[in-house]
């Protein structure tokens, strides 16, 4: 790679937190650079150095690569425009992720696909934390699916969205915690059933709630899983290392258990195993952490963005 | 009740946070007094208007009801102590919590072996939580014990103690989120077991997995049940509600889920409850939220005492 | 006091902060009862087990006490046509803090003048803390108004209210803290003023820095005071132990400081005093520490309501 | 630059908050790579890829300069026996911040010394604020140095050191704030007031009050400064720019005041100016933002090694 050479993107929703880490990011790629930026409310501001223009002022065919961070429902009409102006794009909205147009870009299980991709729906951040801990053990057949597997997953706020809602207001949020979309409801769910019966062949029942911690960013999950056999702690974590070889993103822990201050600001996720003592059936405890800026969304992003234009796939990111 | 008369009571271990917690809430009760409180390090100092003692010097005969808020291991001792002296005795340790010696404090569940009591030993904070949310169920039958219980349960920090340790300052916690003694290593576990065979009769599997919030207070504990048969929202609710009919400290929600902000600072278990759509064999989530310190420990251990007392059950508690 | 006799009392404004505070405080009080609570958004919902309903249809003339916790300019109004339907109010806002129509209640240095009042405007929650703190010395003369008082004042985000902003998203305020209306620009200085000259005769510059904390309550203020003479630390506590003697809401520390967390939760001001080393003019440092929602708001508003009942002063409140 | 030769850098004393924050900036740094950290508890560990040593098997000589991040009164020894294997050394304790052994590294304005230093002493975080503030006004002599200075510094608690101290638990800071060391008797005052002297030629008196955030990391300092004349806002901003012309660490704001958020993770220093109104004598309140691990600590030592090694000023450092 030319390292004078750098890329021009364009970043559509640069004024939400995960078109802001996006921004950041980009803004000190060393391939990259950003040829614009917009934001409905605060055109004419400056972030990252970036002058932030009106999505209708936006010079499409002047990036490269085109990144939509805009809500769901919006994203996808100007996705299609980009996409008409000629230009590759990574969707961060679930605008794509179910659909056959774009690849699911789950990168460590995608990478084949991103490259030659014109448009890459950027997984969720909850179905990647699930996703990058039941792939191998569904792969290797160990899950047992006549029983449920149960995530309880915790997310910071700034997944939430930086719009003025009461409930994310800090008097609210702070020394609070609790569940929400409770009883299988939330919105990311078929996208984690489809992921997980496409690229580990798993048709049995997940129970999925999720729960607001009162921080900032980082979402860790604790993922119950059924197995069809025994599995020691060693043999578990081998596993994951075989599976996970060489991925520079992924951290397997040969002990302990992952914390969110393990993945903040990083482009990783980090997995964590314990086997479930006193019960009689074969259980595994999967822990699986990572930022949800970050590897959940505009990190992830980056790495797919990386492996379509043939650079280092970590090329400005910090695993 | 006389007003005027207020009972003389002591506290062993008052500068911990639960005896801190303690020794308020007694120090505005109406129908007691604090007659002494012990703190090995901060003797001589004073504590909600109570100049604290060394346990040494504490002057047993002096209470009516001694509690003991001394570690687990040490606080036996001391509490025999106590009982040799003559006196009745509420126990927040661990330490008697599997005896026959004592009287387990779950008072929803045990007001009339209670009153008469000796020796109380007031239940751990997780387990209150979780048998207050699993024996109604498991009274009516409903668990099937075929499939395993899933227990995902966070807790603010005190509920790690007051005792300076690395792990829990300030600097790590902030911003973070992880598991401990996952896999069923919890000490509490055994605890809860036994009470929920004795209270309900559940003789299968649970997996419980505990986690560090960043707050001061409250557990959360989001707890995975699979029922015997298909339960709807309406009829779980009620379940709970004929369950608790009358209960001054348990709040069932008709709809929506508890939250910390709705229990802390009161004794009050907060319960709600959602069936889970989209799995083939029928399943109940239920969400428990308590004051770790209050219903979790100090405050359940008063209304243990005005049980002993013949006081109204919550005099000097918020519920 | 007759104790089954409570005296009704009604809240304009109740699901803000300020509001859900008073309604927490009333609802526990043992001499008042909530006749009626609004709540122009939350109508119909139940708060501390009163059901909330609309302005326009709230019974002003069923309160022997009316409060108001309604916005700045909007205040006003209703406190008129409470007054005008010949009922006693308190008015948490600023509408009536610089008027002579009502009475000033800093309760400690007004209660003839509360006990009679037909309006009392409530004191705001910095000049509460900023009061307390300088009135003593100022009525001792000790104050030297040739060079400025400054005071640095950081306050928990409840006090910037209840409505949805951007800049109070948990997302933003976490682990961030700020200054706002520097350089003499906040709107509570005035008030402030008026009440340094009224009670403690000073007519110096003030210097007035209000900062942004993340927590949800409290207030402290760093208060620099340049003394007319040397004043030693137990001298300066002397003073403040002879002009708050008997107070029940103010304590003074006889050494040490103050902190928020000696304070939240009630109805208290927490005073420190320390002489500065090594400036050749003498100057005194006092630290002023307030629960913003109690003795900042709702609880001083009870206080006075008690003085205005002949109730004891602290009946319903922690102090 | 060649790309390929790191330098390499010893770090002594790497499992601290300082240490930790040094070493994860060297592990990115293009220009340098870890020869060896030592950290006296957590030897034989991995951070950030490096593997901790014991500090007397640190192989002084592999490294051409020697960062000290051990504690005030241990460091001096061990930067000895790094000067004395003949390696230049950063130390970022206070042990010579007031020796003329060193030279005092606040990078902009002493980069013609460090250049050439064998010793530089990294300032303190609370002086490195103050003195970028206070330097330029001192310098253009617009400080009356009649009146004093009033310093009120926040900072988050990494600034009081890893070590497990109960009043730095969670549990004790959260939704806590307070003052310590009022007046001026901090002990980084001696090393503010000698740089003062040094580089700004002022001679009058201070008052600087330290207060603990429930944060993380950062300082804001809120700085009142009396002025000999008049300056309005554009006139003070105007002389930052000027100062500051062309420095990249240090962010003059046209207008607004800076946040803990506009500096954290970055190796800068925010500074926003405000004239104060309604006062008689002319006065400035400035405002300071750093990181204190990063402009405060690390960041900054590692800013004053790109300066001894002649790499770019902002070599590995998000500023």
């Amino acid at each position: 790679m030319n390292i004078n050479a750098s890329v021009p993107v364009g970043v559509l929703g640069a004024s939400g937190y995960t078109g802001q880490e996006l921004l950041r990011l980009l803004s000190r790629h060393p391939g990259a650079s950003v040829a614009f930026a917009t934001a409905a409310s605060a055109a004419g501001e400056r972030q990252e150095g970036v002058e932030l223009v009106k999505i209708e002022d936006a010079p499409l065919a002047s990036a490269e690569i085109v990144f939509s961070c805009l809500p769901h429902g919006i994203s996808g009409r100007f996705v299609h425009e980009a996409r008409a102006a000629g230009r590759r794009a990574v969707d961060l909205s679930a605008d794509f992720r179910l659909s056959s147009e774009a690849v699911y870009g789950l990168t460590e299980f995608a990478r084949g696909r991103v490259r030659d991709a014109e448009l890459v729906a950027n997984p969720g951040c909850y179905p990647t934390a699930a996703l990058l801990a039941l792939i191998p053990l569904a792969q290797a057949g160990l899950i047992d699916a006549s029983r449920e597997i149960v995530i309880d997953a915790a997310s910071g706020v700034t997944g939430a969205g930086r719009s003025a809602k009461r409930e994310l207001l800090f008097g609210e949020v702070a020394e609070d915690y609790r569940a929400y979309a409770a009883g299988n409801t939330h919105r990311h769910l078929p996208e984690l059933r489809a992921a997980l019966v496409r690229e580990g062949g798993f048709t049995g029942d997940l129970v999925f709630t999720p729960h607001l911690l009162p921080v900032k960013r980082g979402i860790l999950e604790t993922i119950h899983v059924p197995l069809t056999r025994v599995l020691d702690g060693g043999t578990a974590v081998g596993l994951y290392e075989m599976a996970y070889a060489g991925e520079p993103c992924v951290m397997v822990l040969k002990e302990g258990l992952p914390a969110l201050r393990d993945v903040v600001y990083r482009n990783r996720v980090a997995l964590g195993v314990v086997p479930v003592a006193d019960v009689r059936r074969p259980r595994l405890t999967v822990i699986a952490a990572i930022d949800n800026l970050v590897k959940g969304a505009a990190g992830q992003a980056i790495q797919n963005m990386n492996v379509m234009l043939g650079l280092d796939e970590t090329a400005g990111l910090v695993c």
